[in-house]
């Protein structure tokens, strides 16, 4: 099956989980609204569907309960995930007005209250796995959770966070620094999405090993296409293309190489991800390489 | 031995292992500062005190490792008060300068990095919670976890936090509305560490209701105490002292009753709390009873 086709499933399926997992009936409604706001404007769920796609293709398919756990952590990551977009909008952070075609969070709730929805989903987060996690009582299920833990902290997203504020206040991004960023903002939480699913699936170390390798390609893959659709959509409204001298102000891919290079480099990034994947998993890696062309042919 | 020494003997207990579990060798230099300058603070870590202190009463003190598990736990509800402050001080928030004696986080390493060092905190409380679950591998320690998230979160701590942004805003502040946000912004985590001492040491069901009555009481007592000593310090400021019909505009429990009332409010508290110690607890309550005057009677 096409990748689009079975992420449209995998889209269906975790956004009914995630519904459930946020009825909150005992939370205020002022930020239950604001929580449920986020987490209803959806968007790809690129990271649930890497937890179930990786489960998936390690042949867990057929353990009913482990699937389970699968999809209860792959809800975790989402809602970690919606959090930190809520948090980067805040105006002392991106200030960014919109986020998926409707105003941001703190734009209907206000910012002191986005600064809660935030901090609440991400504790229900760790709340949610931790509840699940009690019925299950499997090690492999919190071995995932602290794999999630470590790079949606501050040795990984939230560091990435901290450092990109940094470089844009001081305009002092260079190649290595936003590399550097974007492996702790973009692709730790891409990894931690992969290995959680690799974990429940009972994934032998080698393959964790090259499932981690695979995710940070595919992590910068995907903030460097990030960067040229962002690069194509300012043009456009613009009415005009940006070729490498006419760089924007904001320092990404393109304003460092330039949207041809930027291209290359996302064309070169993409064949050595499924060259790892063709040597480690030469049988079943469908879902993971179809995912790379997924990432770097979007649209959006 | 009184507990002003006991709580002294806890203090220094935990603030070397809370020393040790934030020495961030890979996080960021700034987001790394942000952190710990909030976590050196220090304050009386009345939550961690807490934790030991009821393990320790019920007979848990002769297991070491228990007793590890219980200082684990202890730290990481620290680490989630701390972010709560560093959140609540931010100018979209409570707009404090100050915190403890210093400038609060925001006024030295800026808003943005405010945000981010309170979402690192959060996060790396549940980090190091669950690297140490998965050594000591014991269900009671994961089921201390969830009440610590519960009691934390949406339903919980930060609960209170955004319905009393809401009561500021509106000010429209009643009894009802006061008690249930502060039953949420301080009693919830209060409660969560007492009962997390009591599920490592292994309480009974009985035992851990008991201890959830006597935890809602000093929590309430707590917040009312903070408001009269705040009022106290308030009307020092001013070289005058508040009465009843004085009442500063901030919504308190001191401008709900005015200041005597308050305080009989408190005492009356503190007498229910300590009866329901001596008729549950009847042999070994003797450090939660001194908290009781220890928490009513403190100078700050």
């Amino acid at each position: 099956m096409d990748v689009k086709e079975v992420n449209k499933i995998y889209l269906a399926e975790v956004t009914a989980a995630l519904l459930r997992a946020a009825e909150f009936p005992d939370v205020p409604e002022l930020l239950r609204n604001a929580m449920r706001y986020s987490l209803e404007a959806g968007g790809k769920r690129l990271r649930p569907c890497l937890v179930l796609g990786v489960f998936d293709m390690l042949g867990g398919e057929s353990e009913k309960e482990k699937r389970e756990q699968a999809l209860s952590l792959a809800c975790g990551l989402e809602m970690i995930h919606t959090y930190s977009l809520i948090h980067d909008d805040l105006p002392c952070v991106d200030n960014d007005d919109m986020r998926r075609g409707k105003p941001s969070n703190h734009k209907v709730f206000g910012e002191g209250q986005a600064v809660f929805a935030g901090d609440a989903l991400l504790t229900c987060a760790f709340e949610r796995m931790l509840e699940n996690g009690l019925r299950y009582n499997n090690k492999d299920y919190y071995r995932a959770m602290l794999e999630i833990a470590k790079r949606a902290g501050a040795s990984g997203m939230v560091a990435g966070q901290s450092l990109d504020l940094i470089a844009e206040a001081e305009k002092t991004m260079d190649e290595a620094m936003l590399f550097r960023i974007h492996r702790r903002k973009t692709a730790d939480m891409l990894t931690a999405a992969i290995l959680a699913g690799a974990y429940i699936a009972g994934a032998s170390g080698v393959q964790l090993s090259a499932l981690e390798r695979y995710a940070d390609k595919l992590g910068l893959l995907f903030q460097i296409t990030d960067d040229i659709l962002d690069a194509e959509g300012d043009a456009l409204l613009m009415g005009k293309t940006l070729g490498k001298d006419e760089k924007s102000n904001k320092l990404t891919f393109v304003s460092l190489y330039g949207l041809d290079e930027a291209k290359e480099t996302a064309e070169q990034i993409a064949v050595e991800a499924d060259a790892l994947l063709a040597s480690n998993f030469p049988e079943n890696a469908d879902y993971l390489r179809g995912m790379i062309d997924y990432i770097k042919d979007r649209k959006n």
